[in-house]
C-alpha cells in the first residue's frame, strides 16, 4: 500500500486530514464519553447525522486505525465499532476541547453535569487518565466477550 | 443579535460549529506557532489554501471573536489578523493535537524540531504556559506600537 499524498509532514496538518471534521469528531465523541458502539447509538445523537454521513465517515475511521468494526454480539447480523489505540488516544484533544467549550459559552458548559466541569477545572490530567482507562477496559471486555 | 441556532449544546459540538473545519484550525496554528498575521503569510502555508477559502475563514474567526482585524502598522492598505484571549485559549487543544500527530506519524514526528518534540514529552504544561504567554505578549506589543 502506498502512503497517502499529504498537503503537508506538519503533526496538525497530518491529525486534520484523519479526523479534522465536524461529524468525525462527534463520533469520537460518542465512543469515548457516551460509551456508543452502534450505528443507531450514532443516529441518536443530538446534532442529527445522516445516514450517509455516518457511513462514509466510519469508514474513514476504520481505514486510518481509528476504530474497528466488529459483529455485534447480541445481534450477529449488526456491528459494533471500538475505539483502537491511536483512537483512544485522543482523549486528550477531546478534553481540552471540552474545557475550551465549557469556559467560552454557557449552553455548553450548562450541557455537561456540574461535577464534571468541577473535575475538569481541579484535575484534568486525573479525569483524561481514567476516561482512557475505562475504554481501553471495555474494549477488552467486549472482545473478550465476542470471543467467549 | 439573536444566538445562532446550534445542532446541539455539547460543548464539543460548540467548539466544532467555532472552529471544527480543517483550514480554520491550520490558520490558528499559523498564528499561534508561526506567529503569522497577514493574508500573504497565511497563503504560504505548504497546505496551499486558496484565496477564497482563507477570505471566508478569517471571516468567520473575526465573526466568532476568535482573531481582531487591525490596520498593518508597515502599510495601512494591508491588515494584520491577532489571536484574542478566545483564541489564544486553544493553544491546549492545538497542543495535544500535534502530541497525537507525532506519537502515530513518522513524517509528523520529523515535522518538529527534536527540542519541541522532546519538551512535548516532559514537560507540555509548561510549553503550554509558555505559549500562550508569548502569543498574549506579542499581541500587547503590537497593539501598543500600533496606538503610538
Amino acid at each position: 500500500m502506498t502512503e497517502p499524498i499529504r498537503r503537508s509532514p506538519c503533526p496538525i496538518n497530518f491529525a486534520l486530514e484523519l479526523f479534522g471534521d465536524k461529524w468525525t469528531l462527534l463520533i469520537i465523541r460518542d465512543l469515548i464519553f457516551m460509551r456508543k458502539k452502534g450505528y443507531g447509538e450514532f443516529m441518536e445523537s443530538p446534532e442529527g447525522i445522516s445516514t450517509n454521513i455516518l457511513a462514509d465517515r466510519l469508514r474513514q475511521l476504520v481505514d486510518n486505525g481509528l476504530i474497528e468494526k466488529y459483529p455485534d454480539h447480541n445481534d450477529k447480523k449488526k456491528f459494533v465499532y471500538l475505539l483502537t489505540e491511536k483512537g483512544e488516544a485522543l482523549v486528550p484533544v477531546l478534553v481540552e476541547i471540552i474545557r475550551w467549550g465549557v469556559q467560552y459559552d454557557t449552553q455548553a458548559k450548562n450541557a455537561i453535569p456540574i461535577e464534571v466541569s468541577a473535575r475538569l477545572k481541579s484535575d484534568a490530567m486525573g479525569f483524561i487518565e481514567e476516561t482512557r482507562k475505562s475504554v481501553r477496559k471495555e474494549r477488552k471486555q467486549y472482545l473478550k466477550w465476542l470471543a467467549s
